[in-house]
């Protein structure tokens, strides 16, 4: 039997301990997709206690105490930050298989130094341990530069001004990258109930009147110029679900007017703005240079009582299983006919897709880059070690696992580069499985490449990072 | 080489074996799905030989007689009892890797202590100690108490007498509980040829004239009361797909009336009118503290030639793959919006849907109850090692496996109380897996509550049974 | 660690090494699905360069090689042999986890004794190998020979006239048998801009006259009556959807004749004609003992760049995953309820489709065959070890893997026959590791059967070949 989390985690054979620990290991990180806030980055922000690290947002442990039975007042609500670690310590203990428990506890051994259990009986020892160690100035700062982070992409609004960018990037002091991402996703669902008022910020920033969907996409490209200026190099969409119904301009026009007069936009004219929405933005991608990634398959706000009470990413949020592959390559094709795809990664909640985009991916590959279209790491509620053998098991068997950009944290946490470390572990696991069982050579020189690859140098060669 | 079947079936580590042998093993059954008749439990059914027992209505073997080219006489016709054993003894033999192989010989070592091999040469020799076994009194009533079943939950029909579960109940001499659960699915397939008929009955049950949907719901309403009185805790609906389409009462009132007469109901219609049904009925099981029990994904009765000879339930169904999450969430937050939603378990029949359930129950967790959304054990279909270990891993992987309600039977017979043991066994290899290879402690006391759990007390409080 | 690919590769055990070594390995070929030319078969096509035998046609390398960043003109386009070799192996070496991976080097070890590693540094040293190899007679039929295959299908068009199949017939120095399949597709495929002139090719070929949806069929009757004099034993039909949709007979010939006259079909008239079509056609191969093969689930030509370029079969087709389980059941039930329902193979290229298949055929398996309805093998993008693993674990759950009928190549390339003992190994592996776990016995002779069975003869048996 082998100890609980040991140095050899997750390495069962020689050569996935090898692996590991000769090249995954000692790789920096990139972290080319999270959601952590720049502004405290920029302002070092310091926790009181462990309850702000770990439950002040983060709606994956808070979905874990409402299942426990755990009352709102001790998840998002007004208890005590001590009442609220000690349920959380209870329901950690019945997280058996779940990634929450690997996670926890690799953090607090990576940064807070514990080597025990966290449960109910543990909490308070827990408690005195992580706060006293916050105390001694572990921030921000210190929690991206103890996990050795080369580049950090935030995930931004087109309508924010990146004033934490540009103020982290004229700080010397700091030494890791922290460029902005392009996250539209406002400026895409006009079926929300406030479009017209984001749609105001929008002008605000971008000094253009938005009367028109040509108007809006000046808006946008201005922008995203501004963004380019700034170092964004990645973009980022969101989608409930897979569409693709074109339109002509004037019908666009007619849809995107009507929802500034208020008027009702049925589904099939939704469906034609996102489409038309997607492919312009696409394009501009493209001249630009920046990759595309798109996020689909997710129902959020699903529970309306805790909607009321929380607002979004309270922990409500599921697959949504309509993604017709069909519309997919219609879209990538429709970009890839007149010579525009941008370098894309598509991500899909629901892990049943693993095959669909596999063979989606390799439809669309050119010479415009080495792995151009990618499927990108197991996301969100697929982020765990299952998750993560079947995603690469998945893309290994219908693709070049050899070429795939790896690991982002998709986080809101300081806390969560130990996922990185789950993650190059588990990659260690199942390839030194293939070397152990006869199935690759044991070709040292080839598997560094390989590992190295994956852990870090094809993410920066992907995206054209400056390190 | 392991020995087929031994003490140590399924479990292939030191942990996995003691995690059985020491928890899981000695617990009792609390079975709270399954099809077995409460008349034959209270008539003590004594069986003429094995051909009775396991031949008489089980579909599932049914099925793989048909795929190994058996004639309809020797599964469901005519031929004798012996005949219809060997073809099964002989289609067994080609069932490697499949439930069945290892449900046969389980109720073969428990039941009958046979230890050797079912096949097409040792028909003869299993037929004979079965059946002298069998005529030593292997009762009904005997199979239950050998297999230390605490509890059982039929499946009743809401017009249903529940004659011999009060009969049951007045028998001391029966230490099991045998008590009702509510199926409602006859009151709710508008569509069927012979629904007015079913009116016809339920009018006669609860003594309601059933002339509007008001007036069905009403007649509804009685019959739980008196399954109330009579124990019932638990209801359960057959959905052969998931839908959600609200509509006003008076919409609602005008399709029942129409069906009433005899008119065209659109698939509009009908899926208006479950949606109201199942919404109705959610509310009535809240108020009642009654588990929902909501299995979907299947289409019956495929095979038209086979349906005309043996009616349903004659191995003819196969997974239907409309479900759309959407709709699943939908359906469950207009209960959860007004505080109604009662404790909910889902199954589906198609295991790519694993994920998505994962997902959906996490967005309406609540303090009502630990673990108050379930997924439901691994179901008919997927009722298999392969099955069962998808399902808890992905349980585990999304949510909190420790608050898992477990197994349960979901069969019309006595000998397949097996099915927990198997179940068992593969729970705790899964868990015993997890420990020796360092992703969860070797904690004793977590692990023994864990393992209980799952195989007992959860089910027990999660139901409130009274045991 | 193991050997890369040494004698035992994939084989982990011991008994896995017996079945395979004992039973599987000296097994003949019967490869009753491919698409090689029977033109080369009967030339005996020489190769002057091992480009020519990997290269020239094989699409699933051209995706591998896009994938890797390589450009089209060293793909499809005008490099020479030697450089696009040179991109091919540099590409392999990223092919970790790749069935590429291990087909390439299985055919390097059983066709051209190179026993090493095919990267960019040893193109060269394995260039010249082959293509000595390929200069001392290694030439398509002792490709064949070497490969000891005893009967090959090939796919065939109801145009075609099977002149070479004739010809290899009457040529008595070849010993394997080489059979026409019947593939409809383009006569069902009314939506194709070509329909009209593929009906002109059908005219001569049947000496019909094409002018009705009547005289379609009676077209293609005449042409399966000149398939069967042939030897033709099998059917296949590429679908890209699962559809059920019946139409009057008035309405097939309206939908038909309107296609003749150039109109416009709508997917409900094509939906309606294509249901039709199979429907008789299912008939037809049920009167003449033809098996039918429906492979569904392939969304084709998806890159119109590269389709203007290169044309079908480029390396740009993906999962359609459209496929209601719903609608197959009734397709199936449409020629089961009147008795016609022919010995049938079901293939969908979405691994996600695997348990409702499974389902599906456990509806109308009947006593006209042993394992009359079958699951195909894992097929095109599911063609590697977690695929074959996954199908073969999902088949034997769901029915009897006794009776599967196993491994074809689906292959263009004289070469592929390796895919059989890539098979047969992963089979051995599977119900070896079942045996060496006590989940079967260790009983040799019904071991035997069934690997045999599953290697060889079932597939025999089941399509009436007379070997």
């Amino acid at each position: 039997m082998r100890k609980f989390m040991d140095e050899d985690f997750l390495l069962s054979t020689y050569t996935a301990r090898k692996l590991y620990h000769d090249y995954a290991e000692p790789m920096p990180i990139v972290d080319y997709h999270c959601h952590i806030s720049p502004r405290e980055i920029y302002e070092d922000r310091a926790y009181g206690n462990i309850t702000e690290v770990w439950l002040e947002g983060d709606h994956y442990k808070w979905r874990q105490m409402r299942s426990n039975g755990v009352e709102e007042k001790y998840i998002t609500g007004g208890a005590s930050p001590r009442e609220k670690f000690q349920k959380w310590a209870e329901t950690l203990e019945k997280a058996i298989g779940n990634p929450l428990y690997h996670w926890s506890h690799l953090e607090l051994k990576r940064y807070f130094g514990y080597e025990g259990n966290l449960g109910g009986e543990s909490a308070d020892e827990v408690w005195e341990l992580c706060n006293a160690r916050l105390r001694t100035g572990l921030t921000a700062r210190k929690m991206i530069q103890m996990s050795r982070v080369a580049l950090i992409c935030t995930t931004d609004d087109p309508a924010d001004s990146l004033e934490w960018h540009g103020k982290i990037a004229r700080d010397d002091s700091f030494p890791a990258q922290v460029l902005p991402a392009w996250r539209p996703d406002r400026a895409m669902n006009l079926e929300k109930s406030d479009y017209l008022d984001y749609l105001e910020k929008l002008e605000q920033a971008s000094g253009v009147k938005v009367d028109s969907f040509a108007a809006l996409m000046e808006s946008l490209r201005k922008r995203m110029d501004f963004f380019a200026a700034m170092g964004c190099k990645v973009s980022d969409h969101g989608l409930a679900y897979v569409m693709y119904e074109p339109a002509s301009e004037e019908e666009l026009e007619r849809v995107f007017v009507k929802r500034l007069q208020g008027g009702h936009i049925s589904a099939q004219e939704e469906r034609q703005f996102k489409t038309a929405f997607l492919t312009k933005l696409g394009r501009e991608y493209y001249k630009r240079g920046w990759a595309m990634q798109l996020h689909y398959g997710v129902k959020r706000d699903n529970n309306e009582k805790i909607f009321r009470e929380c607002g979004p990413d309270a922990g409500i949020d599921c697959i949504n299983n309509y993604a017709p592959s069909g519309e997919m390559t219609e879209y990538l094709n429709g970009l890839a006919k007149t010579g525009e795809l941008p370098r894309t990664i598509l991500y899909s909640l629901n892990p049943a897709d693993n095959a669909v985009i596999g063979t989606v991916i390799g439809c669309f590959q050119d010479s415009e880059a080495v792995g151009k279209i990618q499927q990108g790491s197991a996301w969100w509620f697929n982020d765990h070690r299952e998750g993560m053998m079947q995603q690469m098991t998945s893309l290994a068997s219908l693709g070049l696992l050899g070429n795939f950009i790896g690991m982002l944290t998709d986080s809101r946490s300081f806390l969560s580069y130990t996922r990185h470390e789950y993650f190059r572990r588990i990659l260690c696991e199942l390839i030194g499985s293939w070397v152990e069982n006869g199935e690759y050579p044991a070709d040292e020189r080839s598997l560094e490449k390989i590992i190295k690859g994956i852990s870090y140098e094809n993410a920066v060669r992907y995206f054209g990072f400056q390190l």
